[in-house]
């Protein structure tokens, strides 16, 4: 018997990836990326208002067939390849991005009467228009139904789906109007490429209704009318044009139409998953299971474990959401996040330019960075650049930097700027097992993971706990592919199920970062002043007295500087 | 009657600068500065410690000759003038900057024993090699004569007269023996000038010794030999060598000798006066009087303030120090300062280097911080990289930025600096007015008072007074300079005191920055955040909830771009 193979489609904020993937070993034959064509980099700005991100669904469409058609041919180099062993396709997407349809399920944007009306294209994830509405929801939810927000955090953010619902009835109500539902592209995409118009049979899946749209089956489902109408009447017709009912990954949302498999050159009838958010398909991809903490380390991190349903976890206070089959069927999916890491770097690099283009590039900074030992700089660094998601919630807290002297220089900066996002990292950690969620292994995607070790060492030492690295580099895409495996089958040559998909499909590299005890020894006492100081700053009603906080860090200073 | 003339001399940690000034109008017709030969731009350092920091007495002496012959060359282009029109001496140094002598008064860097040795140089002020030194006499103090610390605000420093000789004792225990006596460098010159060589006669100066050698009235003069025996027996054979009176600017060390007239074309016999320190000659070139505060803004500050012997002021905590006739004679000299000023704005332009050397440059961050309205940025700076000698006269505090987002650009921290340093400013002065001491007018000189507008607009918008600026750019020559007017006399084509000098010889320029309202409402509510940091951070004991402060300063943000 052949080999067989899953493909995944991972729907990035400017590209679309796809990646073909054996299901046997998860060796991956072929990758295509694709730039989205519209606005910038993929993005449609409005100068007037820099808050405002926005996607045309048609590059979604045409991405998808340039890059099975490109993956397919670049597989056919692959010995006794075949684009018949494509068994099933996987979707993941960014989120929360919905669309506005109508009632034939065509997005508005494809009509004649909205086609350049910035509202009825997909607002992206990260579009921020909508931060009075998200206000206005998070403290109407406080005094009608605080369980919607126990299980988000304590927050419900404007870049979820029921704000930019909103937003749209306040900023554009025609098109509000014109819209009969909203739905995710991550519900979307799939069911275009299974040939599913009418949004009545659009599968939607926990992960994005569950974790930005307050779906639970606790409480039945997406919010109850009556909450929504209390913020717009109006919302209560969108509410209508909801399904009780939403899905996990292991499940179809339909098979490849006749149509796509022309277009694209797969073989019509595979099974084609429910779709998910990257992240989420990125912890399948690096192989998340019980007491494995899967962080994906980007420009943002995503932290995430999964709790059997047998067990079910208490409500985490400030975890973005703990929603039952978001990440793995048959398992809590427990998400938290920091809003800026890769970013902070970054900002230093591209803002700051310490020194200029060349001195401040993130290798002559990690060059000298490296240099330097715990604590040698005195710096103790915040890393609220963009709020805190996790666990403090809040997007009024800002980037901090204490114990700068005349001395201090750019790449000391750095170090520090890496050494808060590592204290943030064990912030969240430690809130999991503070809750009875204990992290036993470590497993780390994401481009940082593999492109800076003097990173993922300063994240060891100050975690103080082996950070493995997933095998992949494509960990979403290979999510999506294993998806895509599930739903096909283990008669049709993939899985019964993710559990024996990921002994299968995923790894890890055989180079762990490990503690150096010297390191973590000197981490362990400025992790200390860190938590005072961000508890400080970060927590209502804290009354410390810091006066020693900086004689502490000379302190350490001085010992690193004599032993370094 | 022709014109008559004082000469100043003023000794800067560089080089030695000269300045012919008119005693009726205070008009500057000649001036000449020479950098020192030795070391680093005139300093002797150490590649193996970096807190050394030593002059070579010679270059005082040749220095003398050189800048006044050269500033008297250039005089004789005024129509009218002659040598003989100069009437009196004066001198400023650094300090404290104590050199040790043998009994006959020679410098034992003068000598073939201890030539090239550095212990035998002049200690310049900014040497450090005395830190556990200086702890150890604070300790000793704070047991055994609290009374001394409270005049130097609580903390002796390393950079001080008793550190400086017991480093010696301990460090260089051959210099330490062949020195009969310490004497500080503005001691030591007039007396050079005046043909005294006898350590015994030479006339100290009461502004070093009240401020850096623990002379007080109050307790009889210097520290008694019980207590500098318990720091170290040795210090007795120092004490001993030391008089009983010092002497206050406006009294001769002496008159001008034949040598020196020899080698600077003065007239011989003209009087020297007694030597002081720069920043205070440099308050008296600007005119200060009582109710004046007089800052100088350079790469860090002195503020300085007077008060008439018949209205003694309380002790002021965290004053550097409070002492009778420093500044002028019948009042007493109040000092205060921040311990880095310029020197952050340098450590921004130079260290940091943001986008590189010409994007960097402070004309170029000041071009775009200027165009930034307050409380636009979102930053609150504090101001500590070379920790905070006011009023918190603690060197293990360290500089610190709250606010940054992914969107902070550098000429928004470069503003955030200037404001810190402001708001530094502001708590001084209100340390003066919470003592009794009103601030009625202030009288800035010193590189940045005239150079940068921007900091000097921001300093009156945060101090919220209107800001003056000293008509002279060189206040401790033109000090110096009033002082030999005063010692020459009225007969003399001088003056009788310093009232009268100052009344004739100084004066502040038209423009007046005076606070902007609206900025100043707005750095009230930055201020009042300011010092909740400050004090949270600086005082022992503290225990604020600063949860709300990065809300407050996004809110301020907020209502800054919405107006701005």
């Amino acid at each position: 018997m052949g080999n067989n193979y899953g493909i995944g489609l991972d729907y990035g904020t400017n590209s679309v990836r796809a990646v073909i993937v054996n299901t046997a070993n998860g060796e991956e034959i072929a990758t295509s990326v694709w730039n989205y064509p519209h606005g910038e980099a993929g993005i449609i700005l409005d100068a007037k208002d820099p808050n405002l991100a926005r996607q045309h669904p048609q590059d979604y469409l045409d991405g998808a067939e340039a890059v099975i058609r490109d993956a397919l041919s670049t597989a056919a180099e692959t010995p006794g390849f075949s684009p018949e062993q494509i068994i099933g396709v996987g979707v993941d997407t960014t989120g929360s991005t919905p669309m506005p349809v109508a009632a034939d399920g065509t997005p508005l944007a494809f009509t004649d009467a909205y086609r350049n009306h910035p509202a009825a294209m997909a607002w992206l994830w990260k579009d921020h228009t909508s931060a009075t509405e998200a206000e206005e929801i998070t403290a109407h939810a406080r005094t009608h139904r605080p369980q919607f927000l126990a299980k988000c955090g304590g927050i419900y953010s404007s870049e979820w789906f029921w704000s930019k619902i909103l937003r749209c009835r306040r900023a554009a109500k025609e098109v509000f109007d014109a819209a009969f539902t909203w739905i995710e592209i991550a519900d979307w995409i799939p069911a275009v490429l299974c040939g599913i118009a009418n949004p009545a049979d659009v599968k939607r899946g926990v992960c994005a209704a569950g974790h930005k749209a307050m779906f639970h089956r606790d409480w039945g489902g997406y919010p109850d009318t009556e909450f929504l109408s209390g913020l717009d009447p109006e919302l209560a017709r969108v509410r209508a044009s909801l399904p009780d009912t939403t899905y996990t990954v292991d499940q179809a949302a339909g098979t490849l139409s006749d149509e796509w498999a022309k277009r694209t050159g797969l073989r019509a009838g595979i099974p084609v998953a429910v779709g998910a958010f990257d992240a989420h398909l990125g912890g399948v991809g690096s192989g998340i299971k019980p007491g494995v903490l899967v962080k994906i380390l980007g420009t943002s991190t995503c932290d995430m474990m999964v709790v059997p349903e047998a067990t079910p976890p208490a409500d985490i206070p400030g975890l973005c959401g703990i929603v039952p089959g978001s990440i793995l069927p048959g398992y809590y999916g427990l998400e938290a996040g920091q809003s800026a890491v890769g970013d902070i770097f970054n900002w230093m690099v591209n803002s700051i330019k310490p020194g200029g283009a060349e001195a401040g590039s993130h290798e002559a900074l990690t060059r000298e960075a490296e240099k330097l030992v715990p604590g040698q700089s005195g710096l103790l660094g915040l890393d609220w650049h963009n709020g805190n998601r996790t666990v403090l919630v809040d997007v009024r807290l800002t980037g901090t930097l204490l114990g700068m002297t005349l001395y201090t220089r750019p790449a000391e900066i750095y170090r520090a700027l890496v050494e808060s996002t590592a204290f943030g990292a064990r912030v969240i950690m430690e809130r999991f097992e503070e809750y009875g969620q204990a992290v036993t292994e470590i497993v780390n995607c994401g481009g940082i993971s593999v492109k800076n070790p003097m990173v993922m060492q300063i994240y060891a030492d100050i975690m103080n706990r082996p950070l493995k690295i997933a095998r992949s580099t494509q960990t979403p895409a290979v999510g999506s592919a294993m998806a895509g495996a599930v739903v096909a089958g283990k008669a049709a040559g993939g899985h019964d199920g993710f559990d024996a998909a990921i002994a299968a499909m995923t790894g890890t590299l055989d180079r762990v970062f490990t503690p150096i005890p010297e390191n973590a020894r000197v981490y362990e006492r400025l992790y200390r002043l860190y938590r005072r100081v961000h508890d400080a700053f970060g927590v209502k009603g804290s009354s410390d007295d810091l006066s020693d906080v900086m004689k502490e860090l000379i302190a350490i200073r001085a010992e690193a500087r004599a032993t370094g």
